[in-house]
């Protein structure tokens, strides 16, 4: 019986020893980094916050600590998602909202955030428990489904509305980072119809390209205002998505366009700097377009039309001076067949040089995907003979070219 | 005795149960992701290369699998250094050998990559665990030290040119990831003794403003022969490097200069699309000026000026064509106090009215650091009283001003 009692102590020992070590690496039990009520501006090694907090000694932001008092919807947690979650997490955001219905597959590890281990898991499950191990000072609220669905769409257009910091309030920025159309179309008109201002991204299938837009409903142009954009690589687009062709990505594209997003949500939401309307990279010539695009009256949105309405109310009612200081912005084109005017960085040289054709785009920014106008006529005006084209017929038209 | 062998054969359950958990978690003994002896193209879940075999397809890179045969040096493995790590390890990089002397802190927890739990490891040590769980393909080398130090600095040179992928090869390329002036300045005379390609990168102490910059020694300017330069990030620099004052820092900017050298790695590697030479980045406006310097001639570094007349050598021997060709490159500026001539993408009225200094750079790029040239005259041309002024000495005047 002595022996066995040694033999039960030094096993109950070892389960001890492996449940201490299983606790710091899944940082499920015990992390080492206890929640953190206020954040301070003490530089010490221990504080997570001290570098971000030198952001208002260092002039750039006026109250950092604001960011706690946020709440951003993500939609889609893959190779943006993931990474535009984890820095809002190490910056400290309020509260997280994730949607996402995919799994964590080994293909995926070509991206930054997920590891093999986690394979087979739901991805917002396992970037809930990343996340929390990274920040417990974070709020996280996860939803593994489809948002496109007829009823999840209803129960993210909720949460959109009430999942703010507070219960019952609206989150403050939704973000999108999504790989296909679909979605995208259903964040526009959740946030048309809401008013919500959200961010789009997105990264080209050749790997090579993305871009970022803030979408101001009433205000810019929203989704369905204008093609989506995306900048040109310099390679021949044709050779891109044919069907059962495997996307190609990079962690580097996917981590600048991540950058880039979360930089304009914390100018955004902390009001420093320039937040950019558009912003595109081109990773082939490190070439970075960037312009702004007024709604298009003709929108088949609606509630965009109806935003906008309500924008040009608001802007009538505003003082003199505010209007004036609008006029002073350098508008470059006149209306258009698409209704979209551009503020532009691109020089007046390089923008008569694209100029002809019916969407004036800056130099190496052009249309993702074709949309036939009111009138049915395709982008390069050539008449279109079927009228109510599905998209999936669209896209099937242009594979064929 | 029966419940006891009950009891016994419970605890070993656990025991088994807990270890297989944890070799999960730190991907220490059994991880979710077996070596892989040859990358395929094949698009399955399991395929963690089947994305970046894509970019084959895609027409992108002509020999992805090329990137097994490099081994890239990293010195640095802080906010910058440990995602560049994690980019070129999920790519599916031959061999990384890391240099860092640091230990993790929660104070580091605002930038990517390391986790609360890791507090306290070594900063190699702790990236090395989970960059081997993320790819056990890749082969490290990790090295717990300061490269400054006078023993360090040999062994270092000894591993830039001995611890390629086939040992006793050198490396094939070096990054420079790290956060003061006097690393950089060892990696530069290093590479200009070795001939050593290498890539620099920085982000300022406001945070809002990075670069990323390709030095081929005798070919573009190297870190002696102009002052290294920082985008300017429209705020006040007198507020800046205070003694005491601990630096600002974001993921978003550290993530986007990450993201960019390692772009820039893997354009030069597997040679697709234009690497840069020079490539800014303003996070305030959004802003990236790239441009390419030449080297100084009268550069204080010998083994710069003997690789620079090798250069001379190699270019006169070529075939006319090829010198034709650089001819054609638009050279905006004669020579100038700095011996530096730019190559810019800024346009010429823009370069006009930021000339008028000795050292005439792009809107929005500016030296980090003012160093004394050899006529003892500081930036502006104002003389200098003293001589042969230490940097502490320049910088405290610096702060003074």
């Amino acid at each position: 019986m002595a022996d066995s009692t040694g033999v039960l102590e030094q096993l109950q020992r070892r389960i001890r020893e492996l449940e201490e070590k299983l606790a710091r690496e899944t940082g499920g039990g015990q992390t080492h980094r206890v929640r953190i009520e206020r954040m301070s501006p003490e530089v010490t090694d221990s504080n997570p916050y001290s570098r971000l907090m030198a952001l208002k000694r260092m002039g750039i932001v006026k109250d950092y600590e604001k960011i706690r008092t946020f709440a951003v919807a993500i939609v889609g947690v893959g190779g943006v998602g993931s990474v535009t979650a984890e820095m809002l997490t190490r910056c400290g955001i309020g509260k997280l909202l994730l949607f996402d219905y995919d799994k964590v597959e080994l293909a995926n590890m070509n991206r930054l955030f997920f590891q093999p281990h986690q394979a087979g898991l739901s991805k917002v499950k396992a970037a809930e428990h990343t996340l929390r191990s990274i920040n417990p000072d974070v709020q996280f609220e996860v939803h593994n489904y489809n948002i496109t669905t007829v009823d999840n769409f209803q129960h993210f257009m909720d949460r959109i509305s009430n999942g703010g910091l507070e219960d019952g309030k609206p989150v403050d920025l939704v973000l999108s980072c999504v790989d296909n159309f679909e979605a995208r179309m259903a964040i526009n008109a959740a946030c048309n119809e809401l008013g919500q201002i959200w961010m789009e991204s997105g990264v080209s299938e050749n790997a090579v390209s993305g871009h970022i837009q803030l979408i101001i409903p009433g205000e810019s142009a929203c989704f369905a205002c204008a093609p989506p954009l995306v900048v040109a690589a310099n390679i021949d687009e044709k050779t891109l998505k044919r069907e059962g062709v495997c996307a190609a990505s990079l962690p580097t594209t996917m981590g600048v366009v991540a950058g880039l997003l979360v930089q304009n949500v914390l100018k955004y939401l902390l009001n420093f700097g320039s937040v950019s309307f558009y912003l595109g990279y081109n990773a082939m010539q490190d070439f970075f377009p960037t312009m702004t695009m007024k709604p298009n009256p003709q929108c088949d949105d609606r509630n965009c039309r109806k935003q906008q309405e309500e924008y040009k109310k608001k802007a009538a009612a505003r003082p003199k001076e505010d209007i004036f200081v609008e006029e002073e912005e350098e508008i470059i084109h006149e209306e258009n067949d698409w209704g979209i005017e551009l503020v532009s960085e691109v020089s007046e040289e390089e923008m008569k040089a694209a100029s002809g054709s019916a969407l004036d785009l800056p130099e190496g920014i052009m249309p993702a995907y074709t949309i036939p106008d009111k009138e049915e006529k395709s982008i390069d005006e050539a008449p279109v003979t079927e009228s109510e084209e599905s998209l999936e017929e669209l896209m099937a038209k242009m594979k064929s070219l």
